[in-house]
């Protein structure tokens, strides 16, 4: 990829804390609003200025890379040929609109297919979880150990609503047979909760841009990523996401039913 | 009530910032966790430890008070005549255990069974939110304004997991006409987000020291507090409970079926 990956962090990161910055400053004025796939699907002006800022600063350090951003992607810059990078300004619209937390900001990077780089930032917080294969998983400057391996039973899961209320796969289920379920109305802010082991798990229907760092890092620190059935993810096909324990994993396996 | 109201919360204040100093400390050491109810009702050393806490404390200034702790009342205690303590030492004690964060402790203080001060305190985040009808509700020592009067279709809704799933009084329905749900594993915490306007409600059943403290906080700012029937509460049963914005409730009331 020419530049080193050390180059990489220390770009990536500085644009993000500059993101933060910007997304901090817009909470106190008044955000332009719109709605895209439906009436609870959000995009803020800030949504899009902070993607145009990451994606200005992507190509003029890496001129030739795809990249696959949630609020400005074409069908041609669906494939994960060379480096692509998935970018969403802001996980969590929802409740960076209504709660002014609760929210992520989040890039990946691909090289060939295969995941180099995951950041999570937890903007209000203040923490960056970041990582790689070659180097682990980071909270800030922290190096993250791996969460314990429990089970479905003892831990907590997290669900997407809609597949909760329709009892997608049989979940009602696997939500009762759990510690209790948990909903934060962002993935990013669900797959920290997983990689943290404050869950065992979280299972919700994403795009690619909402699970393509968080399958990086979560796979480093010895999680399982894929498709609630146990297939593996298309990194350029919205589905259905389980990030879980290899144990809830397991435990999930036996309890889904196909939809 | 003899004592000034002043007096009483310098008091309750002090108690609750030696608690979280308690509490933080035993996060760092093994706790001993027993179930009561079910697998998923959790009670630790430390909520027994900060309730007998309290209670001593309370019994030192207010003898003669009656004193209804969520792990040790009996039914002698059970009446609302005079000055009537509700204690939750630790409100979301699975989060407690599994999260070390998202949990509460809550203090509710009743004369002759109308509320005079509620006290939530998110431990973690080192928020205190308390008042009373006399003073208006506070986060910290900032005055809290009442929140919006969003309708539910422009606001998130807090519902407890069980109350989903089996769709109770057709609370699926109303999931779906608002704009998210949102589960945290704790009464006191999910109730701050009403009170601070980033969900407009939040139902589940509750027990009385579960929302003797957020009933007194939400009434002063302007929300409603009831069964989700509309009918009042009784303060010494456990039932569903609804805090919401008057829009909301109203909304909710139209899409609701006995259960």
């Amino acid at each position: 990829m020419g530049k080193s990956l050390e180059y990489l962090d220390i770009a990536v990161k500085g644009w993000m804390h500059d993101a933060r910055i910007k997304m901090l400053a817009a909470l106190d004025e008044d955000l332009d609003v719109w709605t895209k796939s439906g009436r609870n699907d959000l995009v803020t002006n800030i949504d899009k200025e902070i993607e145009k800022f990451y994606i200005e600063n992507i190509r003029l350090l890496y001129p030739d890379a795809n990249i696959i951003g949630e609020e400005s992607f074409t069908k041609a810059d669906l494939n994960v040929d060379g480096l692509t990078w998935f970018v969403d300004p802001i996980d969590g619209t929802m409740n960076f609109v209504k709660q002014h937390s609760h929210f992520a900001s989040m890039i990946a990077v691909y090289e060939n297919g295969k995941g180099i780089r995951g950041y999570i930032y937890d903007v209000i917080e203040d923490k960056l979880y970041w990582g790689g294969p070659d180097i682990g998983v980071f909270c800030n400057d922290v190096r993250m150990k791996e969460p314990s391996n429990d089970t479905l039973r003892n831990g907590l899961i997290g669900i997407g609503a809609p597949y909760l209320i329709h009892n997608f796969c049989n979940l009602q289920v696997v939500a009762l047979a759990s510690s209790g379920t948990r909903m934060y109305g962002s993935a990013g802010i669900q797959i920290i909760h997983v990689i943290e082991g404050k869950c065992v798990g979280y299972v919700s229907y994403l795009r690619p841009w909402d699970f393509a760092a968080g399958k990086i890092l979560a796979e480093v620190l010895g999680l399982s990523v894929k498709m609630i059935d146990g297939a593996p993810l298309n990194m350029l096909v919205s589905s259905d996401v389980l990030v879980a324990t290899k144990n809830a994993q397991r435990d999930i396996a036996k309890l889904i039913k196909k939809s």
